[in-house]
């Protein structure tokens, strides 16, 4: 039985709380308000980990109301340094990559885990924490995180973005979103077969400059046509250099 | 029954031949290759329905073919005008909205068929095409249909770019790219509940400026730095419209 602190309330916390309720050899024993005075919330049940779900900004801060534990004090945060927890202590990084909000409730099963941890019998700790909710649990440096972070932007934030994008020239002109999800799905669907090099498609991949020209002056939109435009050359520039 | 004649020996042309030699109401007497003299090459068994599936800019030359045929003729182009066809033909379109590929079978039931047709009988004998194979059959105009295709390359073509630049970035740092998988399925997943708009997350919706720059300064990249840039400013000034 692992026993577990949560320190915060947003969507990570709510989501690993779900998951750990589920989990037979994982008692949380609290949640704590990241704002709280943590010595007079600390419950009988002591906790082995402390897991601090709060926002990136407010890591270092909450980690220090902990510097006396003795026990495990890790973040959940892809974009911050393991350093950024106090020296004093037993610092980790229990990082879920996926994408969550509070309501949605997302199967943990194959959620990679990416963990760190200072010391060897907690990065152990750590693993066998991860083991109970995940098949994929990872040992991540945070160089390596860091990387991953910035990937995670271009395949979530940017492709959602993609999609808003998207919906935008569909309601300037009257026609449904709707209509482009099979494309959607279809489009992520292939990447279990084929690497996005070889998935590309379209105008940009086959330098047809005449079917440009036309989107170009399709788009009134000043960012919706700098959009594609840099995009476009980003895709010719990738496959003139695999010429 | 409906019989068709397939012209072209591409992707989408091998895919509807899949699905219509599969649907019991649909008939192919022919397969014409693009470049043949399709007077010797009629079969005896008439088509009622010439179907050009060939690149963008074959089709009004391979179309000029059948100018003489009082069938109905219609291209399978998402960014081809109706008018393309000679005007002597009774023309139409018959534009399946997805990402083909020769090799991988996809399911019609779900995907957008696009109709179009000069004659009103024609767009009716369409419609019962397109019923055959699919679920969602929509008449649509040669300017709406240039708006989804236009809108098509930023969820197909550009998405994907983006799981190609994160596959770069991820090798360039040592880090697999199937990681991300995960998440990318969950980026669309959430499209079937919220809109791309409300799905944003990440530093450029938040204007996280700390982020943003430790994410510029980790990207070695010039393409890489100028795609971040537009992607994080186009979100910003999205959501700073809403505010």
């Amino acid at each position: 039985m692992i026993k577990v602190s949560l320190v915060g309330t947003g969507a990570v916390s709510t989501q690993l709380l779900r998951v750990f309720e589920k989990t037979k050899l994982i008692k949380v024993v609290e949640v704590l308000a990241s704002r709280g005075n943590f010595n007079e919330a600390i419950a009988n049940d002591k906790p082995e980990i402390y897991i601090i779900a709060v926002s990136d900004d407010a890591i270092s801060e909450v980690a220090k109301k902990l510097k006396d534990t003795n026990k495990l004090v890790v973040h959940t945060s892809g974009s911050v340094h393991l350093d950024a927890l106090p020296h004093e202590v037993r610092g980790g990084v229990f990082y879920p990559l996926q994408t969550f909000s509070k309501e949605r409730e997302v199967n943990f099963e194959q959620i990679p885990i990416c963990i760190e941890a200072k010391q060897e019998r907690d990065e152990v700790l750590l693993k066998k924490l991860g083991s109970l909710i995940s098949k994929q649990v990872f040992e991540i440096t945070s160089e390596q995180r860091k990387t991953i972070h910035l990937a995670a932007v271009f395949v979530n934030n940017f492709s959602n973005h993609m999609f808003q994008l998207a919906s935008e020239i569909c309601s300037e002109n009257e026609v449904s979103f709707d209509l482009l999800k099979p494309l959607i799905e279809e489009t992520v669907a292939k990447l279990q077969y084929l690497s996005p090099l070889n998935a590309q498609t379209g105008p940009a991949k086959r330098n047809d400059q005449q079917t440009i020209e036309r989107h170009l002056n399709h788009l009134d939109n000043k960012t919706h046509k700098m959009v594609y435009e840099v995009l476009t050359n980003s895709i010719k520039e990738t496959y003139e250099k695999k010429l």
